[in-house]
């Protein structure tokens, strides 16, 4: 959220500023969201928002954030419009100054000026584009969007994160192994894909989870390495909250004494300079497959993924199905998470 | 509707599991829903099911269903959800056990668990592959969701059947021939179109009317059979109603001392053979659009068609627009057989 | 609007007949709506029409107007259904008489029938072909869907008029330059912009200007001519309310003295005749563009363009976000211009 001197005021709200990663409120806040999310789930009525307005903008497909974010404003009285740029409306320029002459009918200044006007808060998904490490790791169109937005930004999952997916991860977390996370064992690990896909999940889980003082160690084959620099944002969100963040290229042994278990994909750092080179590194690291045999290294470990996933490419059926998956419980807990966060930012 | 281990407990509901057919819960079942709806179109107030949620997705386009249930739901204070697989979610896996290394992205039983999840009631719309007679037989996609969720599910258009559009058609029939059908007379009559069509609206209204008692008549050319089982199927309803079903391969014949006439386009069975050969034969039938001529046949009848329709080719304009033309009211009645039936189910 | 014999009484309105140009209800009309919207938009409660229902179909992308819509329906507790036809709903016939064995699946008069059934008003955005100077003229598929009608038919901006952007001009021109608005200079230029663009925006500005009484300056290159029948009802309303419309060539002596200036390209009649030559015509007048210096000869005028915009092609960076630029306020106030029209509409 950036305020330029021909934009209005904002409302007051309940989360500081844009909802970036989810941490820009400190522990204690993901915390008290996800408690009061576990209780709208058992059956706690939602504080109302009549009045209150949701653009949100998905440049990429949607399953479970559309539906929940819906479901969810519609819960708290709270109408929310939903866009796709390309169909709906017009295809955006994110460069400042540009003469526009081009493709790009609209300047996302201009288009997220306008939804600022008539709504409280925009939501807007942008993933990463994968061959440009700058402009990703500069988390490009969510910044355009902040900049140009009077009205608090929430990322429905960027190209660096998906805080959105957060919540409802830490809400599982305390779901099944208590409110104070500290010292948990939690192991993210990488796993096959057919395509390339961003980090942005994968560095969401480190952040979340180191930001709860969780022992987080992430596993992944030689070449997949997560930024430095969120790796080193975790490292020091874990060590102010007691917790570790540590590297292994070994799954087994990543997996040794884990509670819980989060499965993801990703390109990693190096895909950027070779996308042929890392597709064969990927290709050569099939029996990362999350198996039963994978699991049985685990202190009995509940085990997750964002979905939507690649079965048997990713994990198999019997441990997507088995009785240890936590899977379908934290996309339910996505409808939760997001009606605790809205109420929080629109019903104060 | 199938529980799964990993299931939640589904909600208590008005209507006996899913909406497959419209005949599931009976013949009274039917007919009370449908005097319901004209109640409500004639001003009765809906009764209201504030925070229940509804999925409809959209695997073909869609005008009357979606805007219907869309309509109703908001009539009762239920969120309706609309999702496009393809451009708003992610292309779905329908197979058990495949290793999705493919174009789809999410298992069925992932996405429609998280729509469960999330949802009181999930809608489907899933036309025939016109290509596969046995998925369409087995009604494939529609199996795979009614296999997949934890909530009931409701057909907005399968391969086979069409029960939303079964329920606007007999309030037709009740409103203009009155609330008892039994042994009333109704022509199905096979129309032209340029292009090969399923069958599911014909297998629909073949149900719905013996269901009810109705003295069914289907007139087709040769070559264009309804599926055996489903003609079956229909001819032990409307035995139990005290009433029957015969096919004619003439027109003239099929429309005499009909009181309704329904016009509908399908490729029928042998269609699925030769689709050059049966394109010849469509191409050959253009004489069995329904126009004044043919009407004059019957008794007085009104003509229904489910729309969308092509005029001048499965029916003239004096007949789409002439004074027996039931097609926009039945089209109207969708709406309000569609708040009858999700009051039913929701708000019981 | 059009009764057919089929069609249902429509529901009394606080608007007479369809909304085409924003000028059926008179001067007096508009200027008491747009007082409302400033009300409504000072906080002023809207009144409620709970249980009615708007279909809005967008041929063409919609930011503003889509937005603005669905947000003033949800603040009035008005349900709207928005489609798009291509993608949601089948492609609609607008001929009458046709064989329809071609693309087309439905005819218009049978869909917006059927939504007329169903809703309680239409909405329809239909931009201009600029092949078809006929059919532009006849706004094609605009009277098609009067014709077709039962209820209510709103413009969301159609090949000849753009209403809705119209109520929000005349706000923001009451707001800044006072409710009387009789003698106050506009001048309509005239901009560049890489493609032909349609003139609706340019038509409403100067039928709105005029109906106010406001003295209006169109400037444009030559060979950009307005149509001339529009330019004719023009300086009809404004003779009748005490203002002018005149023309130029010169851009600077088309903005001197003026309060207020509204950019917008248009490829004007003669484009139709051919494209290429106006294409040539078009990149000549590339010094057209609105920067700081043309501003300069106005009298401190407010800048305004109905969005989008193509940046540094039509107008500078530094006029859009000058202090002069009235472009956001212009926005927002589509929300609350919408919202005043609807409740006329429907809650009154």
């Amino acid at each position: 959220m950036t305020l330029h001197r021909w934009m209005p005021q904002p409302v007051s709200r309940g989360w500081p500023d844009d909802l970036v990663d989810g941490t820009e409120a400190g522990a204690k806040a993901v915390h008290d969201l996800v408690q009061r999310a576990l209780a709208l789930r058992a059956g706690a009525a939602p504080r109302q928002a009549h009045g209150k307005r949701v653009a949100a903008i998905f440049l990429n497909p949607s399953l479970r954030t559309r539906t929940s974010l819906c479901a969810a404003c519609h819960a708290l009285g709270v109408h929310a419009s939903v866009l796709n740029p390309g169909t709906d409306m017009w295809r955006m320029e994110m460069g400042e100054g540009v003469v526009m002459d081009g493709d790009a009918a609209e300047h996302v200044r201009d288009a997220v000026g306008v939804l600022a006007q008539m709504h409280d808060v925009i939501a807007i998904r942008a993933f990463a584009t994968l061959n440009d490490r700058k402009a990703d790791l500069a988390d490009k169109t969510l910044t355009a969007f902040r900049g140009a937005s009077a009205v608090p930004v929430v990322n429905l999952e960027s190209a660096l994160y998906h805080p959105m997916q957060g919540f409802a991860d830490v809400a599982t977390w305390q779901h099944h192994l208590g409110p104070d996370l500290r010292g948990k064992r939690l192991t993210l690990t990488w796993a096959p894909h057919p395509k390339a896909l961003p980090a942005a999940v994968a560095n969401q889980v480190l952040i979340s989870a180191a930001q709860q003082g969780m022992e987080v160690t992430v596993a992944h084959p030689e070449g997949f390495d997560l930024e430095p620099s969120i790796m080193g944002r975790a490292k020091g969100l874990a060590s102010h909250a007691g917790g570790a963040v540590r590297v292994t290229h070994n799954q087994k042994e990543g997996l040794a004494g884990a509670q819980v278990v989060v499965a993801k994909s990703w390109s990693g750092v190096s895909g950027y300079s070779d996308r042929t080179e890392e597709a064969t590194r990927r290709a050569a690291a099939a029996d990362w497959c999350v198996d039963d045999t994978a699991m049985a290294h685990t202190a009995d470990a509940g085990f997750m993924h964002c979905l939507p996933v690649r079965r048997n490419v990713v994990a198999t059926d019997s441990v997507m199905d088995g009785p240890n998956s936590w899977v379908q419980e934290t996309a339910g807990l996505r409808l939760w998470t997001a009606m605790a966060f809205f109420e929080r930012l629109l019903a104060s």
